[in-house]
């Protein structure tokens, strides 16, 4: 039970990792964010002629992944070999669900850089939408696989 | 029902706001983070000398807050004037909630450098908690409050 | 003809704009990138469904405004309170030409914004494109206009 | 004629290449700023004693190249291992040429890189040199040489 | 002696400056780095033309004071209106002395920002030699005065 | 007696290190900062109840060292695998030290990494404690150790 980002007296540090492998690597993340079904509609309307947000939402997220070691104080710098963002829509629940999935050969897994990815796209639909709706909410954003590394293959079971 | 942040051709712009007056605007958000009892006794039982989770968390947030206009496409660049970010904990939901406060004396108003600290605030605790507990769920990330500009004050009805 | 950037012992510097002020300022700057037209069809064709190459460098050129002064050592930091980028299709010369519309209210011109997101729009189509076309090439970047300041207004007179 | 910056369904993502190799590559680009001749003689005469402007412009074009995956949207992050940027003169076009030759042991090819490079070099000139001369043109952006990788060698034909 | 940056329950936050009148701020810090007399002669012999390590060193400074609220926590974003740096050489005790100046019109002192351009300027230079002199030290970096805002003008006595 | 940072012709370019081997590298780089007796009191008595400056300036340090080839010009890149900071007191001289140790496995040493995480740490007490005490000053900055690469090991003679 003991958290690895902190030293026997109680310091924060970046953690050692110079003898872990190099391995292939995979995080996928998720989350979503509720509106008004008229602000959902908007976007399902949106294309490169009328206002694409889902597709301005992606390039923030893919951005905000190569971004991460400098949000998050004690992430590794990590080179990450690939990033793909995907929304679906949810109509019952009014939602837009984003999906990222990040890869890296590293010695360090890419968990933070799929949240993170996940939380900006969702922050970009938030901004491009709240003129119409201020009342988005924002939630179920987890790490739903994880591969690679020493603690190999690890599946969320999400029906909480 | 229009998108402000695109033109009337559909075009993506960073809004032209040289016309808005300068208020003194604030916004305030929060969101929280659900885990295993165990992981949350273990924030709990942080400080100085143990491991400080929630410290190094407050201190991701803040400089989130400032890092928001690279982060979101189309969010204006802002000299913001205070930032406070608040953990406090809900035993019975085995979660944390953050609570952002941003202000700014500036032309357009602060929920996403609000949003965007919440949002940060969490993926570090997730980043530093992740070694114990991977299934931490983020969620119910949104704006409370909002006043300033020529909106005014704007408070969320959360009992949806 | 004397460089303002430099002190009379030939130092580097920002200079000192505290006194200058705060007016309404505007500068439009436009660049091309010329290709084979068999790149120019794969750009046409694009659109939210097929890969849209305008509007992901639209994005990137508005952001790229907002780094200017990270990435132009002389260059003052300014609030932009606009940032319109715009795309439009030269078949005869087989090119994109951008255009940027960058505003603020300061005490600075914003001609190197302006240039800034230019440049990276059309950096970005040649990165989405070269794998089909390494030989594509970017020209003709420069100011169209500039208004606002003690120099008030200036175009440029193109037929160079 | 496919863009590999987009999936099938047309979204643009960051490619993969966690299988590519690692071999040692090397991109070099140039362009070049059309300037007045009065212009020009004064950058000519400059020094560290004068105003270096063609120092300060290296300095900024090295440090963009660096920085060349957090302004390009689906460019990948690459640890560079050399930036060597060249300023030569060419009297009769009054122009100043950039050259920038970028390498790196990676995945993936440095035409980005050294792109940024040039274009970030000239725009520092532009900068200094506008309050004299606010007509000067950047033009003839491109790639010049590129080695390593899979497709191997390729130089451009520049019969310009 | 109550620390500003900590609210009453202890918690760090960047405080609120909404109600401070803007006024202009100027801030002068300086620091040296000591070496020995053979790596100072190499500085001291340098130029555009021979390796010009105090102009790199200028402009590396100038741009670190442009990022201060990155890299400084509860640092507030300022628009800088001027930054010099200025460079000076003690033979006697073989030592480069950096001095930055910083100014702004706005609600918070530059102090950090000419503290910061100060550290940087001082470790280009330990960078650009290290490979003929590891052992450099950087010292005596402080406040020298500092003026504008409610506290008025300071100026430090350094006799100590 | 020649700074590998330049040319021959003078000229400055991040040098080539795509030969050089990925060895396991180490720097340990220290300073301190000179206060009031009551200051350092303030900072002493300080935790995560009361206000942790140390805590805070730690993290800062942290994400610093991750910064650095942004900020100094002719640094190469590198994925850092381990930052680790601490603080120690000295009473008699009212003082706080900083010692930072930095690894990579990675071609170029991590010295300028040790270096920018120590007057990081020691900028960031400064700023929480300028508010009680402006004369504050740092210094001793330095290179203690350094392990690794064709230079093997070295270790500071400190006691001049």
């Amino acid at each position: 039970g003991e958290l690895s980002h902190f030293d026997s007296t109680g310091q924060a540090h970046m953690v050692d990792v110079a003898e872990k492998k190099e391995t292939h690597r995979i995080a996928i993340a998720s989350g979503h964010i509720r509106m008004k079904p008229e602000t959902l509609s908007i976007i399902q309307q949106g294309n490169a002629k009328k206002g694409d947000v889902l597709g301005i939402a992606r390039i923030a997220a893919i951005m905000a992944a190569k971004r991460t070691s400098d949000l998050i104080p004690l992430c590794h710098p990590l080179a990450l070999t690939r990033v793909a963002v995907d929304f679906s829509i949810d109509e019952a629940k009014a939602s837009v669900i984003c999906t990222a999935q990040v890869e890296t050969v590293g010695k360090t897994g890419v968990e933070m850089e799929a949240l993170t990815a996940v939380q900006v796209g969702l922050l970009t639909i938030y901004d491009m939408c709240k003129a119409v709706d201020r009342g988005m909410v924002m939630g179920d954003v987890r790490v739903l696989e994880k591969h690679g590394g020493k603690s190999g293959d690890w599946v969320s079971l999400i029906d909480q």
